[in-house]
């Protein structure tokens, strides 16, 4: 819905981390999902891009709504700090139901967005209506805190995940993505020791979770999602002068969702539909 | 202890699989420990070697525990099941303390080993107080069911792992091994899915589980041991049409293990040393 549309102080619009997609986009059904979240054919998209690596990716994005229906679609170009305080860009949010956020790298995309009154009505539009979706490093971006960098790997080890703020549109939440090809259990577990509030989501490729404002996620993709829940942790040790060292980490609760199934991020409980 | 230092219908040996050592034999620690249970300086150690690929294996391991002051070593090739038949292989499963098993693959292992009377009388011999180690496929071959083969990747998939047999020491355990550098967790949780009364143990390369006759396991070496328990499983859904289709597991148990800690097989139940 536009703004419009959506009631003063109204429901937040949906976060909806998704897990990259290798080269190809083969996501038609969550950026169909996408757009009829933002108002189907009446929908205006507008993407995101920051960084040369990222400009393919916008375009193919770009062609990608236009297929799927969505007729009105805005690829912003934020290449600076000084693009994310433009009022002509700051104008656009206003006009889109729907903003999606490819790139890269996300230490790129907290370079060129965090901290800028772009970051900050991005928020604010959120939380009264405006529906976020980011792919990749766009996903891992959404939260309060992501993980900028990290190595692979099972087991967590104290310098395996470098944290850094994200955008902050939803709180308690530890976003990593292209999981099952990378391996990257070990840099979750690792953040989520240093964040044992939040909980920890591992997004496959071509797989999203659709954040409603009721705070449930549900998934869609032909991979998986897994859940890393630290708030039963009983312990864990990290060796301030061991900083490769393996780390121990006891009481950790691990689902594995597919496509339908539903996660209560406040009631920290999975529910499968058959 | 020898079999004549054990009482009839004594104490079990103890099992110890160990997570590979890629291609260096860096786990002295674990050697030497083994060694130790063994007996020490009196220990025999028998080396069980089958298939060529294991060949220099063995003879790295059987310069190893020299080197670390194993007097007794003795390397038994088994290449046929006619082998694994022979009295005079047999007999030496009498005189030794412990028992060490390499291997490439843990299906040679069972195509050579399985059923035999070889097999047979290590069980035996280990239910009276003989130990038995295996590193890499020598490990995964421990239990009554083994990961005879599969794919990488985090997310479970009906069919990413293929199950068979195992030398049947021990029951409800699977192991995984060279777990950190291939990405396996997957595979785990696929076969956990298939046995939910067992408890799923990924080994990390140059680290080893200790598992005594109480059933408890301590961890040691370099790397970590992640622990899933899969006895408070709330679902798990496997398409009969869709082999390759991500599945959904809810409510696994996840931990981490390192050097030290331990972990009672029995009562699910880890406890961290500080």
């Amino acid at each position: 819905m536009s703004r419009a549309k959506a009631p003063i102080g109204g429901t937040r619009g949906f976060i909806v981390p998704i897990g990259g997609d290798g080269r190809l986009i083969r996501n038609a059904a969550i950026l169909r999902r996408f757009i009829e979240i933002c108002g189907g054919s009446r929908a205006h998209i507008g993407i995101i891009l920051t960084g040369s690596a990222t400009k393919d990716a916008g375009r193919r994005y770009e062609r990608a709504f236009r297929d799927l229906g969505g007729d009105r679609v805005s690829a912003l170009k934020f290449e600076t700090r000084t693009d994310c305080e433009a009022k002509r860009n700051l104008d656009m949010l206003d006009i889109v139901d729907g903003l999606f956020l490819t790139g890269s790298d996300p230490v790129h995309l907290s370079e060129t967005l965090g901290g800028t009154s772009m970051a900050q009505k991005i928020r604010n539009r959120n939380a009264h209506g405006m529906h976020v979706a980011g792919t990749s490093a766009g996903a891992a971006f959404l939260p309060g805190q992501m993980i900028a960098a990290g190595e692979s790997g099972t087991t967590p080890r104290a310098d395996i995940v470098q944290l850094a703020p994200g955008l902050g549109l939803i709180e308690r939440l530890i976003i990593d993505q292209h999981f099952r090809h990378q391996d990257r259990l070990g840099r979750l577990l690792m953040a989520l020791t240093y964040n044992p509030l939040a909980i920890g989501i591992g997004l496959d490729e071509d797989t999203a979770a659709f954040i409603g404002p009721d705070h449930r996620l549900q998934v869609l993709g032909s991979g998986g999602i897994t859940i890393v829940d630290p708030s039963q942790l009983q312990h864990s040790a990290i060796h301030p002068d061991r900083r490769h060292a393996p780390v121990s980490v006891v009481g950790l609760h691990l689902d594995i969702l597919v496509e339908g199934n539903l996660y209560d991020l406040t009631a920290h409980m999975a529910s499968i539909r058959s």
